[in-house]
């Protein structure tokens, strides 16, 4: 009998392979004592010598054969060795209390990680926790000659199953080998799912208890589209994935084909399909998507996980790479979008008790113009690389907008004074994402170039959920009425005024809200890289005109579980 | 030469009198250690008795000559001093430390303050600490033999001046020698403020540094109308404000003329003016402040402040004063609206990193339905003595809102079977105060009897800030015209289906909105009682037809500013 396990559909595809286990070693401490305090400090030092190496190497694997992102998470944990003054807290502490070494380590390491967790739960501390984590392991290992399981061991296909997969353990895949990924923890935006879908590796995360059910070398089927994993499957489930894998292949292979078509409905509306993207190292898997231009540039990636606020000449070389890689086509960088929930070097931001309602985006940038000015004159210096635009993050009232636009055209008057060339067709805009903005989006697309809808944000804020916290994130609803109305209204308001819209949310990339937004007139659509080929291909099957009784219907529903309906009811073919 | 001090006009009224400086004593410790435990310990419960002795007194008169709510602060820092396990834990440091009483009583204060200031800054943990702060005083006082400055010292009228006023400090004064207020510290929203409102004090707070400015004696004008403090003034200035002072008593003399009138505007359209009620103690103000009814029961006071939560028979007793208290007007009460900023006894809630965007009101009510049948069995059964209506609040979606009727429904239909009388005519409604229930509002004005709108959370949802975070304060705007479209949205789809429309934040009693909101339509304005016949006279002057050029100007002006000079155009009277 096979045995099913659900999980999270955290990157789609389909793998069939027999399963390779990646459980931790035994890292219990025996000796926690010891009076050779100078044995000691030279075993720390052996150990530290060891993890610079190991990580080294890992970090030139990764290089070379899965890219920048990959290697970027290895980089930094190497920076933050080399960085970090831990040595010699770790020797302080084994000078002072005669502990061995190992377990001066871990006094440390529980003290920086109970640190950690004292502060705002968020991705980015997330993933510094797990890289911080990740180095005492190696150390406290060579400290206690305990070899750790590694990726690298394994010479055939497998699917790999582990309670988590740190970037690192990544880093150190061998693309060949890898057939698939099951994991008992994990969510969608963990960074472990983001590098699985770029790899194209199918993989089901968070699925408890995958460590427990799965032995090694028992045959295993990941379905990453639907987010199940089948343990010793029949011969009947074999062949039934085997089929699904191969209409998969086709899929992918006839969304590939769409890479150099533009994007039009069967009654010839032209539309935007455009990549978001957080880092520079994202620009390499840009040609591979589909995508039609960049609708996002998160510029946060410049300011957080650093010691001081990026220079003006740090920001331009990474807007000139965005603009040189995309071929004439548009890039938008939104200016920083950071607030309190996020502690940022340079910055003294104040805690604040509901941070989503607080100082951030472009709230700090009027508030201390000094943060925004750089950034702006370093967009603009940038701009004579290709077509940028500019949009404003969190924009609530009109004067917020006008007075964002003034400082930007002080910069460029200054710019041209010093001769410094900008280009003449930088198109300027902003976030829609607070509801006193769509309330106000006919007053707001007069001075405007374009608005982009940040769902994300837009939803959270109508249905006053914060779509992170479990208790009220059933009220994230992509579909609801309410969020379409506001849509519909921000989309009427732009196009009176002859202005454009983007959306840059999740929403963006959901099927189901794709003939919505399609019928609702929404001109660009922006999403991570894996979705633009599937959103492409939708858009090419489906006619707007046709559209129109599902909209009616829609802006008239009660809940977004009717609009739900209706959408599977007109067009069955989305799911 | 006189001296002019600024101030934020806490109650309003002109006061004239001679200054009395109530400034603290010196409470600072010489002897920190001890070696007679004994002695220490008799010393402590010396000081526990004499403080016990102290509040009961201070109950005993702030009941007699100010009326229960001023009583129920002392009352609950006695329940504070008795219940608390202080005493034993006080004896714990003395023996262990061989610290003397006064030391150790300071350490535990110290680090109950700690604490709660550690916790999150709302309203309800200020009072707490305040309360806590007090007992610990007077204890402290009676330790060192240090006689505290109290009001009851005061035999001839005077302006009370301090760095601040506590509730207990205003349990102590004799209404007969207490002619104005004038504090350092305090806010708009602070109890010592509500109190002078309450006891209709003139009053001015948080001047900085009113104490020092001020000396013991010194002639002081209390300008509460306008915020403003005189000191040492000339002649002149005496005359002009004993000429405002005379206005101001003719035209609190009209407006107490319209007690028994009803509010209508020149062209004959019928408005209500309404209390918000916060305890059953306010019902003690409630025929002096000339309300038609009671428009917002926050049931909030029946949770926060307990050990655990209210009993069917309490929250009954509860409602039934209400009730009965307004001789068959209508009274709305709000289910409870609290959440994970508020730590409420009988309830675990969790932490959270939003929680104006969290796990609150309606949203426990539904997730844990054990806590809101209760509430609504307790409502039902009130409903015989008077005209109820009830009203869910934070409703996002009308399924919410289906489900919590069905919730009441149930509730009623098995009242029924047990032969318990419930009234045919309990009107049922909703809080309007997220966005998306303002877009969605067609729909929801189907379902519901009335909505009443919230402007407080309306405003900070539709702008995305926290009006308690100062960084972000300046985007609280009751005038803007997203605010004035969305209200009219709501009011219009209202009256398209014959349903009546409350508003019940702030925004229902500034006089600069009130001409906006008569003019959209407003059906019932629900305020404090100290504002309500100052708004039933603008009311009472202005003519709804009139108003309709300001109306369409206003929805379609850019900003709050903009709203505002036309507000002041068309209406010069209100400012």
């Amino acid at each position: 009998m096979s045995q099913l396990l659900h999980g999270i559909a955290a990157s789609s595809g389909i793998a069939i392979a027999p399963a390779f286990l990646l459980v931790g070693s035994d890292l219990s401490i025996k000796q926690k004592h010891s009076d050779d305090e100078n044995h000691e400090v030279a075993r720390l030092h052996d150990s530290f010598v060891l993890t610079q190496k190991e990580l080294t190497a890992i970090s030139q694997h990764a290089h070379q054969s899965l890219g920048a992102r990959a290697a970027a998470v290895v980089d930094a944990q190497l920076k933050m060795l080399n960085d970090y003054p831990l040595q010699q807290e770790v020797e302080t502490q084994i000078t002072n209390n005669h502990e061995t070494a190992e377990y001066a380590l871990q006094q440390v390491a529980d003290e920086q990680m109970n640190l950690l967790s004292r502060l705002n739960d968020n991705d980015y501390l997330h993933s510094r926790a797990t890289a911080i984590q990740d180095v005492y392991k190696r150390m406290l290992a060579h400290l206690l000659k305990v070899k750790l399981p590694t990726p690298a061991d394994l010479n055939h296909r497998a699917i790999f199953v582990a309670k988590n997969i740190t970037p690192t353990d990544m880093a150190q895949f061998d693309r060949r080998f890898v057939a698939g990924l099951v994991t008992n923890e994990g969510g969608r935006t963990s960074h472990f799912t983001i590098m699985s879908k770029t790899l194209s590796l199918p993989a089901v995360v968070g699925t408890g208890n995958a460590t427990d059910q799965i032995h090694d070398g028992d045959l295993v089927i990941v379905d990453g589209i639907h987010g199940k994993v089948i343990v010793r499957p029949t011969d009947g489930e074999v062949d039934h994935y085997q089929r699904m894998a191969g209409e998969f292949a086709r899929e992918q292979a006839a969304w590939g084909a769409l890479r150099n078509e533009q994007t039009v409905s069967t009654d010839g509306r032209h539309f935007q399909v455009v990549a978001n993207v957080g880092t520079t190292a994202d620009m390499t898997d840009y040609q591979q998507s589909g995508a039609e231009g960049i609708g996002l540039v998160r510029s946060e990636f410049l300011y957080v996980n650093q010691s001081k606020l990026p220079t003006e000449e740090q920001q331009l070389q990474a807007y000139k790479r965005f603009l040189t890689g995309v071929h004439e086509q548009r890039v938008v960088v939104r200016t920083m979008d950071i607030g309190g929930d996020k502690q940022i070097g340079g910055l003294s931001l104040p805690h604040e008790d509901n941070p989503f309602l607080g100082f951030r985006a472009i709230r700090i940038g009027l508030a201390r113009p000094e943060t925004l000015r750089p950034q702006l004159r370093a967009l603009l210096r940038a701009s004579v690389y290709g077509r940028l635009a500019i949009m404003f993050p969190m924009i609530a009232t009109v004067e917020e907008f006008k007075r964002a636009r003034e400082i930007l055209d002080e910069e460029k008057r200054k710019l041209r004074e010093e001769n410094v060339p900008v280009a003449s067709n930088i198109e300027v805009g902003m976030m829609l994402e607070i509801p006193s903005a769509a309330v106000m989006a006919d007053v707001f697309a007069r001075d405007v170039d374009f608005f982009s809808i940040g769902s994300n944000d837009l939803i959270q804020y109508l249905f006053a959920a914060d779509r992170g916290n479990r208790n009220v994130s059933y009220l994230y609803q992509e579909l609801h009425p309410a969020v379409l109305r506001t849509v519909k209204k921000v989309i009427d308001a732009a196009h009176a005024e002859g202005k454009w819209v983007s959306m840059c949310g999740e929403m963006a990339s959901n099927p189901l809200a794709t003939p919505l937004l399609m019928g609702m007139g929404l001109d660009e659509f922006s999403m991570n890289g894996s979705s633009i080929l599937h959103i492409r291909s939708l858009i090419n099957s489906l006619n707007t005109r046709q559209l129109q009784p599902l909209i009616h219907k829609a802006l008239r529903a009660s809940s977004a579980q009717e609009v739900q309906q209706l959408v599977k009811r007109y067009v069955p073919k989305v799911d």
